[in-house]
């Protein structure tokens, strides 16, 4: 049974983490949880020998430097975009480099995932359904009423590694995300897929030939050097963007599901990456210097001053270089719209 | 009518505004509300030409190259504590500089006056009472039922100028706090004081013979350089540390109280500091560069980095080189309790 290759997809940038993740740093390439920064742990997840293959990086000229820097394994090969073009063309991207029986599970590189050992388990149900012509998504155990995932409603059984899947739906609304939960059978959709590469791109000429296409002609056009790969700026400069979930895994008949139940966390705010972290008993949470006073889910976290914080409960405070944030637990939502986070 | 000489107390350790205030430069020598410092601006309050003389600053060895560079007038005078002493023999080393009959006028260096019109005539009400030989305090309008304070008990008129004092009353409990504000008559004590040289002299030998005659050792045995003096330091070890409140205003017979309706504030906590200083329409201040949204009541207080805040309210955010404090306004009572202030 042949090895999986990770597909590590490094964009974005993440002015929700503001102002720790920065433009020129952002949360993939930064030790948010452990020691190891979230694009380290994501490849440390899937390294080679363990069922995986070597990976593919997709990311763009932006990040490059810190993905060379991070990137260990001399056999991980890099696609550097020359635009960013959501998932559907850098999963395409990674496909048209691989034979088409090759079973890609393609990442994120800014999530964290508490348990690895469920990760594996999912990722090697994930490549048997793949490797007989599924496209897999990783069905995220839904534990709270969250608006700001997709979901993934469950379908019939496939064996025992996994599930059809009855529909993808975006983004619910509070009651609806409610009436999920109670309702069961659906799971938010972490934005982790398997499937065959050559499966992939038929249903991406299906649904998206124009998509395809572009991609092809990127990819031809391109040119390598060393490790890297660069398609062709003129030729990426047409590709439409658009997610992998919009046109693929809601499009195709062969889309199906495993559950996941791993600890994860998209770290999508401040609150979340507190929620990730280790907390004492009244639920603090530091990293750095810090003396906490009568406080109540706090987290703080400073890159070198010692920071003091008293009688005050569900407040982040982060301080970076010149930037301290402070915020209520609601108010994390809104940092990516701070002045600093906009400006940069 | 000889002119009044400001006598400007400046001790003190000051943690409860750490972190901006520091062991190595106190609240006194910082600019906490306008462009002067606390120390200056009590200075310009007693400017020389408009009634008073040039001032005799009290002050310790550590304190004494801040004094010296904030200190304009070049005829000023500067006594140096070898150790301190509290206020009663700091007091009685100026008294002892002087001719018995000039009138001085006691400041500490560390509280805010807003205004200064009725400061400067409350000063010349305290000295009309002080050439009658009375000991004079200043009666701050109480405005809440503070429990930090000690307060005056108004006796009966003294002509226009101000009151025989009924007694003073230590720091209340809370419902006596209240008590006093409902019943009226009841005043701060700012710790502001006019008197004679001579009558402090005369009534600090009555009530506190040994005190008296060891400062008037040390001053005996001490030395000038330049406009500097420097008590005996072995004399002055002797002395025992007494408040004068507690040594002579709360002993003497000749005690007197003046209306001083002058926007006051010891400025003793970051509470207080923020009530000093100019808010917005949500009750905001800001000092150094900010953004706040949705908050109330936030003091923000930077030396250099952005501070950004997001959702609070009543609480104080202040930046200080290699310190961050964020504590509740409730919590701004324990700021002198934290590591980073006591370890200093």
């Amino acid at each position: 049974m042949s090895s999986i290759v990770p597909v590590i997809l490094c964009g974005g940038s993440g002015t929700r983490l503001w102002p720790r993740s920065r433009a020129d740093k952002p949360k993939p390439f930064l030790p948010l949880v452990g020691d190891e920064t979230l694009f380290e742990a994501t490849l440390s997840r899937c390294a080679a020998g363990e069922g995986f293959a070597a990976p593919v990086v997709v990311t763009g000229q932006r990040h490059l430097a810190h993905v060379e820097a991070q990137l260990g394994d001399p056999a991980a090969r890099v696609v550097v975009e020359p635009a960013a073009k959501n998932t559907a063309a850098a999963i395409a991207l990674a496909a048209l480099g691989l034979p088409p029986e090759t079973v890609m599970l393609v990442c994120p590189s800014d999530h964290h995932i508490g348990d690895c050992a469920a990760f594996a388990a999912a990722a090697q149900r994930a490549a048997a359904l793949a490797r007989q012509g599924r496209l897999v998504a990783f069905g995220i155990v839904a534990d709270r009423p969250e608006t700001g995932f997709g979901y993934i409603k469950q379908g019939a059984p496939l064996g025992d590694a996994g599930f059809a899947v009855e529909r993808f739906v975006e983004k619910p609304d509070r009651a609806t995300a409610e009436r999920f939960l109670a309702e069961g059978g659906y799971h938010w959709n972490g934005g982790i897929f398997a499937f065959a590469a050559g499966a992939f791109l038929a249903e991406l000429e299906r649904h998206r030939p124009a998509l395809a296409a572009a991609v092809r002609e990127a990819v031809a056009a391109g040119r390598a050097e060393g490790r890297r790969f660069h398609p062709d700026p003129a030729a990426f400069a047409r590709i439409e963007s658009e997610s992998v979930d919009y046109a693929v895994m809601e499009n195709t008949d062969n889309a199906a599901m495993v559950h996941a139940d791993m600890a994860w966390s998209d770290i999508g705010n401040w609150v979340a990456l507190h929620e990730a972290l280790d907390r004492d008993d009244a639920g603090n949470a530091v990293r750095g210097r810090a003396e906490l006073v009568e406080c109540r889910n706090v987290l703080v976290s400073s890159d070198g001053p010692r920071v003091s914080v008293i009688g005050l409960s569900n407040v982040v405070v982060v301080v970076d270089g010149d930037e301290v944030l402070v915020t209520s637990a609601a108010g994390a939502q809104r940092v990516g719209k701070l002045a600093g986070a906009v400006d940069q």
